[in-house]
């Protein structure tokens, strides 16, 4: 059988339908549909993306047998119409659009009232009675022809028409008469033979193969090249193009074209929002020359309109058009944004697809289609971007405010934030304290700022990726935050920061945007953001439909409850290293690493001992009756040290040691790569009294609380490694009456290659640390990689960076080896994702598939978590629901 | 059937056998043998292994019937000898001797003379007819039986003993008569009696035991658990016990005792080599008191000794041993050592076992056992140890010379080397040209010490580990290097470094070692390596039986002819970067970093061509029909800047930018984890000027030549990655008429997980650089483990460094998934390996049970690895058909 290329739709039937947007592009499929359903859609017939496709695939040719098939499809439409395509007394006029997958700027828009030529006009101006009509279709149809297709300048057709007003003293398009409007004509045809060297085509057919032809030419155009690259979209998907019957909203006051949603996509509110223009066309409502006017009553008096909506001046109409809205909503179950026209009293539709939203009206819509019954909870979990919700939990930028943008970093931490420019941590918990809002900005940060950042409203860095310490540490206390904006170059010492000509002392007001990267002088005013009922009835739902716990990443009181406010089943990662930089103790901190022996290295122990007591027993308080799991120290000791000649001296006078002893220690302690240095569990193997400590300090809280503790060994690359560090803690916990498991961080391959060996020597649960384990299966430095990572996203080598969203691939296969030889070994093995990915909707999917118990995220990820996983679940269950049918 | 604690040996038959080491220990095992062979072997029993590790399972009890057992073993030897145990009259004596599997220090070694008492001293008189050998028989017993069983300090019975010479006036403890030996006896009891609270056993059945216990327990004194540990023993393996009826060497000058070899231990010659003393004991002979006397004569004549041969005094009796060398050596089919004893003209075997021999005596006692058709090549190859080959290759000390050692460091590199103490590699290479010996002495090297490494004899380092920079270039070079020498402290500004009160200045004398780490001040005497025939012989077996083939990592022509010397049968690795550093080339690399458009890193790249052109061609050249492969550019690029001060401005000044502007680019080029950097093909997405520049150097050198180039991609994560490459490098082929195949490192886990998809990109080859395989999948950094690794190898979680010998648990694991993965997309897919552990017998093994096509490593090691790829081989062949016949 032949391949059908061309599908007609039209007049109640159509070759096509709404699933074939694949084949059709969306367009083609709403319209197809649309008729289908019964709707008044104009006739008319898609060419496929398979045409598109095959047209580059075989040096810029059509299928031999094209031509036969879209004869065949414009004789259909002259049939229904009742009008002959080039007919110099009934001639049919059509529109031809282009149509792929999504929307696509760079792709060809529209060709209107093509079939149009010297004769044909003759013939519309009879048919509608209208001569003044008639040659202003003319007018506008070589106009958007000649630049469209023929590519002669925009500018060469406004400067004749402008003239033209001129010369003849009217002001507006519409004062043109026939008379001057035939002129126009004429001088638009000599514009173009003058710019192409032949004259303006006469020839409908020539005209209709000119425009499908730059309709598929626009498929490789820089623009939408660029657009596909950067949205990952495949060369291979290809356009279609639409041919179609025209309906006319200029040719009267009875006629009108306009665009509506079916409620209102800022809210959600259910009802119909829409505007339209009387004896009008559709680009007139977009181009924004008439002040369009809406659509109901309603509308109008929110708006404070004179202007009368269509439901007072077009009753009728109006009806039916309502009619449609509720036919179009129960059919597709969503909301919609149509384009309709209405041409002498009649409705025609244009255009239907799923309505562009708000995070906001997202959730309303679908907690009130659920209520409506048209969708299930499932479906209405399946519709919502988790990635959006962002902008509930977060101050968002006013969107009618002014921005100066004068640099873009990465969207590191969302939220937006305004502020001084404060350059040290100290700084800016100083000046945070009367409620000055600091952005504090460095090149980098480190665990000595952590401070500095909780008191300031948001940070910025001009070194370091997604995954740098200041992006992760952010996102984990919900601030704004910019990372690695490598045009500004802050000098710390001055106090000053510049970008390109802009200077930016110390105390100057910017702000900061976390969800774009965007930096901007001055105050730019932000709004709060308000958590609704929707919310709250979604994240109910999300809980009931995923099989995945949601856990979060917290050590300090305030981010443990911001977590359970947020939803949280349980902390999935506790860094307890994060509790020793508090000033008081991590002077005891340093004394332990300075100590010679364990007798003084356990002297300092013990004076930190009653601090991680009280923090773990406040944590288990906050989060009763939930899991907590508790990471012993995982950070090489020389990030506690002190760096600068000020804190090294400040140190040793406190120690009462020689500076100089402090000098030598931090040279013995220095690292070529620190990620694979002494840390994690080999700190705990070299000096076992630390983790002794730690340990007690859990069990002691427990005992306190009545927590049933998880406890969790970093970095174990061997089972022996784990079998020392589980003995020393069941040691530890030798008559005290406390129930607890002891776990691991997967994070190193090799861990992941021998789990069934770390599940044999008692491993209670696995939590994959997929920040080190990204890190060392790619041999990537998270710290390093944004030198090249650009490259490698540009030249596809990562699809997207791979802290941000796992490498299932890779990363992936490790994590499903030790699923697998864990469980071998322990069926019950509790397996969760405690990196950055637990927080990432793409790699939660993942988990869900490999069977994960829980995946944990910072704080503020939590409901986005939540309901990755319930979407998680519901897809994973509906897959596997496919297979067992198939 | 109740188990067998006590297997009996002697007059003929035997329990036991020489294969039942693990149960009898190595002396017990071979006493049987002998005793079955028909040698005359005291009558004795071994009471098992077994035992010791049931003793110790059951809180130190022996199994129930072992009592009824050895009762059992000690009437078969009554029988044999014809006296009985504890006979006033008759009785029967007999020694005590621990026996592991291996011989051990720490353990109780020998108890002589048991069974004496006040009563069966005087039988013992009465039978030999000699009072004052029966008397010294029983003081020497109670001396040992005090000192090793009941822990009377030694000190003890030596004071009592001198003081009766000098009471006596007498001079030798031959003088003492039997009536100043009963004295001693009666003094020696009293002192026992005061030391322990009560009296020395009189009942032979209670010192058996005792001296059975003591032999127990010597299994767990602290300096056998240390030893242990040290050398893998594992504690179940147990020591056996072996009581054995005395002979005695001194019962008159037809009486005697001596060692011997079966061939010259230090030579390898075939003669008989030993020794012997006249109316002896065994202890006489090692105590070193009296001088033992050549065997033979012509051992004397060698040795330009007066004293009598054993040839000469007792020529029956040598006759004898001649007869019983020549059927122990055609029954163990290798060179023994042996102990024997003469008593009243009657010769008795005590012991046999392999003899211990220097390299280059197993050299040619392996070929020569071929010619006399003892064993076979293959035997002959299994025998030797391939490490010990090194003793053959490099310098070593004189064994004879004085050490004055100062500090001990790793042994990075074997050799020994002497020469004065240089801080720099500047002034290293100033030093040397006059041929001044010079041992470099730095905390660490990096790349820009090359020319120093280089002209230094030697190479001393105090901080980095067996596979740090020091080290692995050492190797390469075939210079001695003692690596991580911690106690060593330099001021490389003062020109001066300390060893505890020690002071060394430049040009100060030093010696190291690079076989054992041993740094001593002063010249120590060395003896030059030559190789020998049987070297040469041995080589060729190991490659007729080898399957794999040796290739050397090399990339000077030095090193090429080195490796091609040593029978190396390609190049498997060529770091193109250390070809960067020659200082007329590093200012082009330089400025080719610096260039800021590709244009000025063209032209920078352009300069390099021809240099890089020239040095492959001379390696095509070197190497002519032997297959090199070329990994492209690696190292970050910071490791090719200027670091100093100095350094910077002579850099800036060349290149004629600011010095400042060179500060900037070192500051952007710092990386945090420079091992996860931007370095690998990551420098060929970002650069790809620089790998076409070294791939068309490759081909122009390969067209000049006739060579068939590999060229190798490192740090390869992702199939894209290699697409891209190979494409630049097939791009740069293009008109060039040169065969030539594309493979890569396979050092990253991801790698080695995506190995199929990378094979399909079209790799060719496989090399598993396994130095960074193991720090990525041990997320452990080679340069910053020595820190931890101690601890780690103390606490038995690695059992040698991973860096030395291959993971094969964890990197081995990956190594495999990938094999499997190449060659089930590529059956012919070509796999090596070019890592540390490519010279490194253990991993050699590993590297052939997977089935790799060679193995590559530093020139100097490349015998070895001959040595060992055979020896991996003939294993592989024997377990495979051992598991057919299963």
């Amino acid at each position: 059988m032949a391949a059908q290329w061309v599908y007609s739709f039209g007049a109640g039937k159509s070759d096509g339908r709404a699933d074939m947007k694949n084949l059709l592009g969306g367009k083609g499929a709403n319209l197809a549909e649309m008729a289908t359903l019964g709707l008044p859609v104009p006739a008319g017939f898609t060419v496929t993306t398979e045409v598109c496709t095959a047209f580059y695939q075989n040096k810029n040719t059509y299928p031999a047998d094209l031509k036969d098939q879209v004869a065949e499809g414009l004789a259909k439409v002259e049939k229904a119409i009742g009008a002959k395509f080039g007919d110099a007394t009934n001639p049919l006029l059509v529109s031809v659009r282009s149509g792929a997958r999504a929307s696509m700027p760079g792709m060809m828009d529209t060709v209107l009232n093509l079939g149009l030529n010297d004769e044909t006009v003759r013939g519309l101006a009879a048919q509608s009675g209208d001569e003044r009509f008639a040659w202003d279709s003319y007018r506008r149809f070589i106009q958007m022809y000649g630049d469209v297709v023929l590519e002669v300048p925009h500018h060469e057709f406004e400067d004749i028409l402008e003239r033209s007003k001129l010369d003849n003293d009217v002001h507006q398009d519409n004062d043109l008469s026939a008379v001057h409007l035939r002129d126009i004509v004429a001088a638009y045809k000599a514009v173009v033979k003058k710019k192409m060297g032949k004259p303006f085509p006469m020839d409908p057919q020539e005209q209709l193969w000119g425009a499908i032809g730059a309709v598929f030419k626009s498929w490789m155009t820089p623009r939408a090249i660029t657009y596909r690259r950067i949205h990952d979209i495949p060369e291979e998907w290809g356009t279609a193009v639409n041919v179609q019957a025209m309906v006319f909203g200029n040719m009267g006051d009875d006629c009108a074209t306009g665009v509506a949603f079916t409620r209102d996509p800022s809210t959600g509110e259910n009802y119909f929002y829409g505007e339209y223009l009387v004896n009008a066309q559709g680009e007139d409502v977009v181009a924004g020359i008439r002040t369009p006017q809406s659509l109901t009553v309603n509308g109008r008096n929110k708006e404070g309109s004179d202007l009368p909506s269509m439901e007072e001046v077009m009753p009728d109409v109006f009806k039916q058009l309502c009619d449609v809205r509720l036919k179009l909503e129960k059919h597709y179950r969503d909301m919609q944004d149509i384009e309709f026209t209405v041409q002498s009293g009649k409705l025609y539709m244009l255009q239907t697809r799923a309505g562009k939203r708000t995070s906001a009206a997202a959730l309303k819509i679908a907690v009130d289609m659920v209520a409506e019954k048209l969708i299930g909870e499932d479906e209405a979990l399946l519709r919502l971007d988790p990635q959006a919700l962002d902008q509930l939990l977060h101050p968002t930028l006013d969107p009618g405010a002014h921005k100066h943008i004068v640099a873009k970093g990465l969207p590191a931490s969302p939220g937006a934030a305004s502020g001084i420019v404060i350059f040290t941590a100290d700084e800016a918990e100083e000046r945070a304290k009367d409620g000055t809002k600091v952005i504090l900005s460095r090149k980098e940060t480190s665990p000595e700022d952590i401070h500095g950042m909780h008191a300031a409203a948001g940070i910025l860095t001009t070194r370091g990726g997604m995954t740098s310490h200041a992006a992760v540490v952010a996102r984990g206390m919900g601030r704004a935050c910019v990372a690695g904006a490598g045009s500004i170059h802050i000098d710390s010492e001055q106090k000053v920061m510049r970008i390109g000509d802009h200077v930016i002392r110390e105390g100057d007001l910017i702000t900061i945007d976390g969800s774009t990267g965007e930096v901007m002088l001055g105050k730019v005013a932000t709004v709060k953001p308000q958590l609704s009922d929707d919310f709250a009835t979604i994240m109910g739902w999300a809980d009931a439909h995923a099989r995945m716990k949601v856990r979060a990443n917290a050590e300090t009181p305030l981010d443990a409850k911001v977590a359970r406010g947020f939803g949280a089943q349980g902390i999935g990662l506790c860094r307890t290293e994060h509790m020793f930089f508090e000033p008081t103790r991590i002077q005891h901190v340093r004394e332990m690493i300075f100590a010679r022996t364990v007798e003084a290295r356990k002297e300092a122990l013990d004076k930190l001992l009653p601090a991680q007591r009280s923090d773990f027993a406040e944590l288990f308080t906050i989060m009763k009756g939930l899991p907590v799991t508790i990471r012993l120290l995982d950070p090489p000791l020389h990030e506690f040290l002190p760096q600068s000649d000020e804190d090294i001296q400040a140190f040793a006078d406190l120690a009462k040691i020689d500076s100089e002893q402090v000098r030598r220690r931090l040279g013995e302690l220095h690292e070529q790569n620190p990620m694979l240095g002494h840390r994690g569990c080999r700190l705990g193997i070299t000096f076992p009294e630390i983790y002794a400590m730690q340990a007690r300090a859990i069990f002691d809280a427990a005992l306190e609380t009545g927590a049933t503790p998880e406890i969790m060994i970093p970095l174990i690359a061997t089972d022996v490694e784990f079998t020392i560090l589980k003995n020393l803690i069941d040691e530890t916990a030798k008559g005290k009456n406390v129930i607890y498991s002891v776990g691991t961080m997967i994070e190193l391959p090799r861990a992941a290659l021998m789990a069934d060996k770390i599940a044999e020597s008692g491993a209670a649960f696995f939590s994959f640390g997929t920040n080190d384990l990204t890190q060392t299966t790619l041999g990537l430095s998270r710290d390093d990689s944004g030198m090249f990572m650009p490259d490698y996203i540009r030249q596809g080598i990562f699809a997207r960076d791979p802290f941000a969203t796992l490498d299932t691939e890779g990363v992936g296969q490790l994590m499903q080896i030790a699923g697998q030889k864990g469980r071998a070994v322990r069926k019950d093995m509790k397996l969760g994702i405690c990196g950055e990915h637990g927080g990432d909707p793409a790699s939660i999917a993942f988990c869900e598939s490999m069977g994960l118990d829980y995946v944990s995220c910072s704080p503020y990820r939590v409901p986005i978590a939540r309901l990755a996983a319930a979407q998680a679940a519901i897809r994973e269950k509906s897959a596997v629901k496919k297979k067992v049918a198939a």
